[in-house]
């Protein structure tokens, strides 16, 4: 409570009465009807908007999402004002309305298809990407169009305001800044980017004409904001190769013109409180229940992600049968619990990945097991309590990403796990950086090694466990959601303070033409 | 010839009674027997082989290489003094003996299948790489082992001189220079990298005690070049995330305990004297009477390459096909001359890969060619004085790999052709950096974009033709492998002067093993 007062009290100090606008692809609900044909809404799920919430909940914000649904599309003509929580309102969202084919474009093609994969290293160089027409009508069609649409949407709803402060959020909307750069010079612009950022050499993969809009639009912002700094360095090695901006990598500068754009890391956590509320509830109670049943007869070893292709699920499986392998003596005594919920399941590349991690999951189970144990349990399918009751109780927490942003879970689970459990961490996720000194850090691409973290995890003394488990919960409590918010907040204030009001030079004026 | 004296004197200058010693995977020679039973040998190709050929025709230096052929194999065991050429010789050659099963782990599986991918960004990351017990053992029993003995080789033949300078080169030999300066602590120890440098976001596929191996070894040479700044500065980076090491990117070093480490860019060139002679041979004017008589016919798009994965074939198959399929008019008008000599065929990836552009060139022919017109020609097999008749005669060249340490094919092109031929370069090649004012640059992962190119290239007006022409001609001509080689001994006589004795510390003792 003392923490959320003082963000309340940060926030306040920053405003001084200007208008606070989050804009993101996903809002923090969704519209349906019910059977009786009324209206209602349910929250979305998601670590982002769970850390965006505590931004909203402290202070009137506007918050501006796409509709999704048929009913969110209304919701969006209608053009009402609608606030959250409907009794006592404490943030107002507004729907920008895109039409379904659209948002495929954007979404689908563009957002998920080319810059997911490009920003976590998942093309194969020799047979994708391969940019056609189709794809740059859906750039121009879609992921333009719907950029343009969010950023007149933001523009409308501040023309009481003339220097607002806009957080826009993630991959989907990188030409936000651009567009609302011309429609409100004097706004404080703040760009996160929550993925990872790649390198020159793999940022070049993209469209000439695609990767100079994305990084002229992003330098609209006066901030942009990543989870580490090695995402930072590459971001202004980008501007410095494909703009010829001059850089400052020590100060965290780029320099367009005569402003400048700061570009920091900010590592996303997660609400300890909130967590740990969930953590107590009945529901995960019940949970626990089944997970401590297992744990009186098998060491545990769980992952927790989306069946996503960057989560690298299968060569997770493969170190699993290596080890049951090399190590005939834990045939029976451990137990691999996976769940992955479905996730993108309009794209081919998922629906194929989803069927490769089902077949080796069979592939094990029919090799090691038997009758009486069956080494690999499989849940696809969404299911928040299990997962914290999991995260709760492992022995072993396996995630291992080829490339991710930041990865949640491992902060999660830091906090959660009341086993003394390993956790063993990608190096190549953005957690890693702050957690190296707990967790057993593995490459992804290393299946031997992998599986010489996940016997060293399942064999480590009590005493380790207990030392690693420590610091982990240390490290994530110290650094929390709200210390996440409170330095993007800092930030913010000092360059509302320091920079002239912006003038859009000539250049800039065509930044997204 | 003025070159090359100056060539010779600055080596004697540089020299001054040291040994110069090259080693290479590749030598300039390989030995069999004829039909009588007698020796021979024969002159080896490629870019490499031709280029370093240059140094050693002006001096009397030793030339390291591994054995290939059993008869190589015998040669390096009579360890027998092989001068070239026999009556007068003008270098020595030393054939390292390497068991074919190492060789093949060596050179197949180590240096092809994971470096290789690794410097062209080829890995298909939800795939490949996946590093096992097998690849590790590769690793120790094959690319350890061989870089060992090309060092031991290496030490072997200087016995009598304690400061000799060790020219090594590319991905093959990592290790040597880590052997070496253990071997011989006062050697001058310059290794050339003559793929890409990838970023160390990249280089992070590798498994973390590989990657600490090779940048460890890379850094106990006195100066590393590469071709081009990007390569340099990704090197550095590399060396500074995962070693820790202090870097001073605009001065071009490394710090390394008390030592210094240069990492400078010398982008490598052709040998214009050598290239012209060979174009006016008689047997390359045979060639090109029948490029001439199809001159006279047609439009001519040629491409000349390895038939390697990075070359990019397909997609520039696929540009071809939408430029006939967008432009009809186009259709018997052109013609598209690919030649693409077979390469590393014993890896599948490649037989793969040779299938498909097969496929794709039949699928062209058939879809828009007829009895009078076939659009593409294709020719993959190793035919050097058509390729330079080729180059002297088309009139647009394309060569669009994904990525590329340098390709020398644009710059022979640049200095051959006779038609003011239009050269569509990937940006993506060490080459583009030097002749981006005369090239047509394109995404090689843009098929639309590559369409575009061909197309402008093909309607471009003669006087721009001639003045890019002109351009070319005028940067290759002015940057030949001799001003390479010339930058090259220029650093390591600046080095070879200012440098203290080389001390190995106890850390650096242990590089290798």
């Amino acid at each position: 409570m003392k923490k959320n007062t003082l963000l309340k009290k940060t926030i306040e100090q920053v405003l001084r009465g200007r208008k606070l606008v989050l804009v993101s692809n996903r809002g923090p609900v969704q519209f349906d009807v019910d059977a009786a044909g009324r209206r209602r809404w349910r929250r979305g799920a998601g670590g982002l908007i769970t850390a965006l919430h505590s931004v909203l909940t402290t202070t009137k914000a506007l918050w501006v999402a796409a509709a999704m649904s048929d009913e969110d599309r209304l919701v969006a003509r209608e053009d009402a004002l609608i606030g959250l929580p409907e009794d006592d309102p404490l943030y107002w969202i507004y729907l920008v309305d895109i039409p379904p084919a659209t948002y495929d474009l954007y979404y689908n093609q563009i957002s998920n298809k080319v810059l997911w994969f490009l920003h976590h290293y998942l093309f194969d160089a020799l047979r994708q990407p391969s940019f056609d027409k189709e794809v740059k009508r859906a750039w121009s069609e879609g992921y333009v169009d719907v950029n343009r649409r969010f950023a007149e949407k933001v523009a409308a709803i501040t023309q009481d305001d003339p220097r607002p402060i806009v957080l826009i959020q993630d991959y989907h909307l990188y030409l936000v800044a651009g567009w609302l750069r011309q429609l409100k010079p004097d706004a404080l612009l703040f760009h996160f980017v929550h993925v990872p950022w790649c390198s020159p050499d793999y940022f070049k993969f993209l469209p000439s004409e695609i990767r100079q809009k994305i990084l002229e639009s992003l330098l609209a912002n006066d901030i942009v904001g990543l989870h580490s700094w090695r995402y930072a360095r590459n971001f202004m090695h980008c501007c410095q190769d494909f703009l010829g901006c001059r850089i400052d990598l020590r100060h965290h500068k780029v320099f367009v013109g005569d402003r400048v754009v700061y570009v920091k890391a900010y590592p996303i956590s997660i609400s300890v409180e909130e967590l740990t509320a969930i953590a107590d509830s009945p529901e995960v109670a019940e949970e626990k229940i089944k997970f401590m049943k297992l744990k009186a007869k098998y060491q545990l070893i769980v992952r927790i992600d989306r069946a996503e292709l960057s989560k690298n699920l299968i060569r997770g499986f493969e170190a699993y049968a290596l080890l049951l392998k090399d190590h005939p003596e834990l045939r029976g005594k451990i137990k691999f619990l996976a769940y992955a919920y479905p996730t993108r399941e309009s794209l081919s590349e998922y629906r194929t990945y989803r069927a490769a991690i089902e077949a080796i999951v069979e592939r094990i189970n029919t090799e090691f097991g038997d009758d009486s144990w069956q080494p690999v349990e499989l849940g696809i399918e969404d299911n928040y309590h299990r997962s914290v009751a999991a995260m709760s109780t492992f022995d072993v927490l396996l995630t291992n990403p080829v490339f991710d942003g930041m990865n949640l879970v491992a902060k999660e689970a830091s906090v959660l796990n009341m086993s003394d459990g390993v956790i063993v961490l990608s190096e190549n996720a953005g957690a890693y950086e702050e957690l190296r000194d707990g967790v057993l850090g593995v490459n992804p691409f290393d299946i031997e090694d992998t599986k010489n973290k996940l016997y060293q995890a399942l064999t480590m003394t009590p005493l380790e466990r207990g030392l690693r488990a420590n610091r982990l919960r240390e490290i994530v409590e110290r650094n929390d959601v709200l210390k996440w918010l409170l330095h993007q907040l800092k930030d913010i204030e000092k360059v509302s303070k320091s920079s002239a009001i912006y003038q859009p030079r000539e250049e800039t004026r065509d930044l997204v033409n």
